[in-house]
């Protein structure tokens, strides 16, 4: 089944535009709790809200080896019709981008991947042969640096609406396969990135712990086709206490910010 | 002891730019060879002439969590005094950029470490933290895509351009920390690098399989410094042969390699 069926699916039955992302930082993980209990715990505590997962590969290398084998599990143990997404920021030529396809799909089984595009589209092919995969390619992030290249050479015509533009004209090639990553922090670019775009899906982080703009994320973040955004939350639910009651906290959280989107986007429909 | 003095000092020692690229592919180590003896042999049958190894973190990650294991194993294996680059392309934001540091310097134990700079310069910044450490920056491609977003939006002033002078600047806040990653199959444009960042080491892909033009590789390599150009040749070397002989055709390849660049490097002095 495709990446963005299961997506439309678990954001109809569960009126959930929610993506739940796990980073699991050794800082924040309560004493005495392993690494797989942690991702177990999350998962259990938040399935019902999430209509998708998001995994960080770099946060689970960092336990060696067995966190690579950790990473696997966990993406094993997400319950059936929630897709996931492996958060890599892969990027690479053509002859490497085929082993990060084989490792993302073949070997950790996650739907989709996330890309940054500075050598070109040849990073992102690969990926597409898979045709239940999704790609969501880095086109905007909100950090602190985010201006440094992507607005490159002006704000009136970005790098980032070109690569914009790329990406909509490889849709037609590869429909239902490609999406953006964009910030929820910076309203104009969003609204911006979804008039020249309609139909990509946006991959949205930048809400929650990094205080996004919840408003804008909802109001720009559907297709025109009707997929909703993936609004992505992570230290505020993964990590929303680090004491013994992370699970409970995560649920509440995850419940607080489902319902929050879905507050946001029925103020909207008025 | 700095990536850039131990560089300096394999390059004089061994008078070689040589950098010998390890992306093991299954498809072409040789039947019944487990990772671990492809990679040793490799080592063994060419450190003699490299000044740099270079390991490519996808094609260690695709052999599941032993690969992982392997690629920890090899980088220790390579003898003291030849300096070890990660080649993971990284580029995130902050908060991953910090675990992909770690992973690279505490865990794996490189010196040195590719990324790609579509998000800024936010990703490189936590890298920087390592003192004896060298970040090498994708600025210019020569992959079928490459000149996609890299010469937005003109090729008279591209987008590597800029990416060249912001690292040029960083240079100046962390000397001897900052490379570049540049393409040897774009002469014009590695010309043009090398006078924008006169003081910018140079890691060359894209010589041998690749088909890259040695020569401007050796021209413009070098920095006003004279540390010389990270010559990287992977598939040329550890793949010369799939056979049970992939040993000793790498070390001719190697001593093959490392005699074009001296030759190159003469005759441009005459």
């Amino acid at each position: 089944m495709r990446f963005i069926d299961k997506l439309r699916d678990a954001q109809q039955q569960k009126d959930s535009w929610l993506c739940v992302g796990l980073d699991p930082n050794p800082e924040l993980i309560p004493p005495g709790v392993s690494l797989k209990t942690f991702c177990q715990t999350i998962i259990d505590a938040t399935h019902e809200q999430a209509c998708s997962f998001k995994f960080n590969l770099a946060f689970f290398l960092i336990y060696g080896p067995e966190g690579y084998a950790t990473l696997a599990d966990m993406i094993a143990a997400v319950p059936d019709g929630i897709p996931v997404i492996l958060d890599a920021k892969f990027g690479d030529i053509d002859y490497t981008a085929q082993q990060q396809k084989h490792l993302t799909f073949d070997l950790l089984k996650a739907h989709a991947v996330t890309l940054t595009p500075y050598i070109g589209i040849e990073c992102i092919l690969p990926f597409l042969q898979n045709p239940d995969a999704m790609v969501l390619v880095l086109v905007r992030s909100a950090n602190r640096f985010g201006n440094d290249f992507q607005t490159w050479p002006s704000k009136e015509s970005p790098l980032f609406r070109y690569v914009t533009a790329e990406l909509n004209t490889l849709e037609q090639r590869y429909p239902g396969q490609i999406g953006v990553s964009a910030a929820a922090t910076l309203p104009r670019d969003l609204a911006r990135i979804r008039s020249w775009a309609p139909n990509l899906p946006f991959l949205i982080p930048g809400v929650g712990v990094q205080e996004g703009d919840l408003r804008s994320a909802v109001q720009h973040g559907a297709t025109r086709t009707g997929i909703g955004p993936i609004i992505n939350l992570t230290r505020a639910i993964s990590h929303a206490s680090s004491g013994a009651d992370f699970g409970e906290q995560a649920r509440a959280a995850a419940e607080h910010w489902v319902n929050a989107i879905r507050r946001e986007r029925d103020a909207l429909r008025v």
